[in-house]
């Protein structure tokens, strides 16, 4: 069988074999019902208290402030909705480069309907720089004592660009203080601080196997006093805010991994920069006419997206593919569309007056933990043939 | 360390060793994310795929009208909000006796309010007999026009009732044949058929951790042309019904689980059954004044709920627990509270003008694959003399 090398670590990563060793007794010993009161269920609810403990301590938050969820797609729909429709009414804000967890859940809240078909929330989505960053300017203009959340990535899922949290929870705290901040922090957890005092937000996401844990695991942080609508109602569980019997193993693996992924995220993170400025650099050495998106230096350490003119990105993930070489064009969930990326466009959208050429030509390498030179020096080495095959039959 | 006999299976089981064999290539081999585009992403939408079509064999259904989910709680909001609030009002019935997440869904459903106040959706909760089984002429007499939808539990949870599924479709078709019959097949599921035609159900959930498979896991079969607001908005996963990256371990432990369950059902039931006439007989042998809970003959292969006179349920599972026997009151999604059952609450309501004294005092014991005659003589022996000391402490 051919060697594959996996390039797409922000679809998903693999599970830590120290996070599935963490895991395996709670599937067949320690497997009780954790709200069973006999001893079994006594150890199950002690240890899920514990691994929130652990997350706790890396949000630097309250254990009651951590949700346990099936997932980020959840986690939006809990804290977005869940918010909203306490409120009943508002503005909502977004950035116009988020994940489509959050774009379609809040298009879903801008059409909500109350009494005389009148729409119950204004919904805006806010322009970004050509690297991605939010124009703080335009937050500050948009911002009012309407504004009910505003949410925002933390890091972006397709081209890396790392958002100043800390300083937009400020200029939000200014400007409107009674505006719930909420964070997608997915790609961004295990990698960059999730110390929610010192971003300052009020509800935040992560999902457990973008950081080498379980999938179907997620973290809503939810900070004291905020009231939200449960989505999944009934049992109880999680303070009622999301019943449903604990999935225990997936809990714990959730928060082994974080804290591992912590433990080794300053020197994990400087040989990802290493290795992702190298692929970068080699790329634009290599091959002519490439862009690389999003910001070159607020950006994830594991993530390069590079525009190729004149090549559809799809061509190039498939010739890649055929050699072995995993990468994506944009977010996993929306691979399937064949439209430019909606992040891509909205960074050229600040190019004024220029079409963007590039856009429908961008490949997103993420890298990981299995990730070496070698496997670079070999990707670049195939991308430079395919780029040259594809443009030498390229109509354009 | 003490031997644990666990008889606790309505609860939760432990993963079945097969199944986990089955799941570990996908925690770190087979671990793209299913929406991906490239080999490793198409591999596991293909083993995703394959696993809807086994579970889709077991529902006699099609596999689009599977729908993979974090677990039970979450399909019973799927489906109860999810046609409720596309419906936007009417009737919505269900019975007494089911588990939380069913009643607080609904209860949910019956104070939300709409135009002036009013309410949206008038919800009934129909009283059984003494057996816990559904009065089919007061269902027939409360169904009209106006009901949306009638959710009924297959088999019950504390005391095991199983319902005549097939029978009350019928009269649904008849009567009100516009009517959503929703089924929580939950503790049916492994053990009972779950033919949708054959039971004629629009609506049915199961969850994988009740039948040795995964926790955090889940199936919602929605009947093809029922249109439902999705819950977990955004991502377009499960052909936009359920966002989320799909959790392929989960997905294909639980289907593996489902279809092990049913390859062994007819001989493991038989066995099941067995064991528990025994158990239930040995402990009326050996113990007066006690009571079993539920219908004789329809009951769960595995289920032996009995009420001690004189005793509190919760005494008897403490002092059970001290000798390392796992039982439980009632469901654990509802252990933490005292009061008494509410299931075995409807069932008293039954007898007309007495006080069911009995309430109080009653025990589940749910066997399982790893049940055998020993572990039963032992319980009993051990439960006789808890039994007889707690009688003698009595203030009754």
């Amino acid at each position: 069988m051919k060697k594959i090398i996996y390039l797409d670590h922000a679809a998903t990563t693999p599970l830590d074999p120290e996070v599935l060793d963490v895991m395996q007794p709670f599937f067949r010993e320690n497997f009780a019902n954790a709200s069973s009161i006999h001893q079994k269920g006594v150890l199950a609810r002690r240890k899920l208290e514990e691994a929130r403990e652990q997350v706790a301590e890396i949000f630097n938050c309250l254990p009651k402030e951590i949700i346990f969820t099936s997932g980020p797609t959840e986690n939006d729909d809990l804290f977005l909705r869940g918010v909203s429709e306490v409120i009943g009414k508002g503005k909502i804000l977004t950035s116009r480069i988020e994940h489509h967890s959050v774009l379609d859940t809040i298009k879903y809240l801008g059409n909500k309907k109350g009494f005389l078909a009148t729409k119950l929330f204004q919904v805006g989505f806010l322009p970004v720089d050509k690297y991605g960053k939010l124009k703080l300017d335009i937050l500050e203009e948009e911002l009012n004592r309407k504004t009910i959340i505003f949410s925002l990535m933390y890091a972006n899922n397709e081209i890396g660009t790392i958002q100043d949290i800390r300083k937009i929870s400020e200029l939000i705290k200014k400007k409107s203080p009674s505006t719930y901040f909420y964070v997608d922090a997915v790609q961004a957890a295990g990698v960059l601080s999730l110390d929610v005092k010192k971003l300052g937000v009020d509800g935040m996401s992560i999902g457990g196997h973008k950081f080498y844990g379980p999938k179907g695991s997620g973290v809503l942080f939810l900070k004291k006093g905020i009231d939200i609508q449960p989505q999944v109602i009934g049992g109880g569980q999680e303070r009622g805010l999301r019943g449903s019997t604990e999935n225990v193993p997936g809990i714990i693996g959730l928060a082994f991994a974080l804290k591992k992924a912590y433990k080794n995220a300053e020197k994990e993170n400087k040989r990802l920069i290493e290795l992702r400025d190298y692929l970068i650099k080699k790329i634009q050495d290599e091959i002519s006419d490439t862009r690389l998106n999003g910001h070159p230096e607020d950006r994830l350490p594991n993530n390069v997206n590079i525009s190729f003119d004149r090549v559809e990105g799809e061509a190039v993930l498939l010739s890649l593919d055929k050699e072995g070489i995993c990468v994506s064009t944009g977010s996993a969930c929306s691979s399937e569309s064949l439209e430019p990326s909606h992040v891509i466009g909205a960074c050229s959208l600040d190019e004024e007056g220029e079409e963007d050429t590039m856009a429908h030509g961008s490949v997103r390498f993420t890298l990981g933990k299995s990730t070496n030179k070698e496997d670079l020096d070999f990707t670049v080495q195939i991308l430079k043939k395919v780029i040259e095959k594809l443009r030498s039959i390229s109509p354009v």
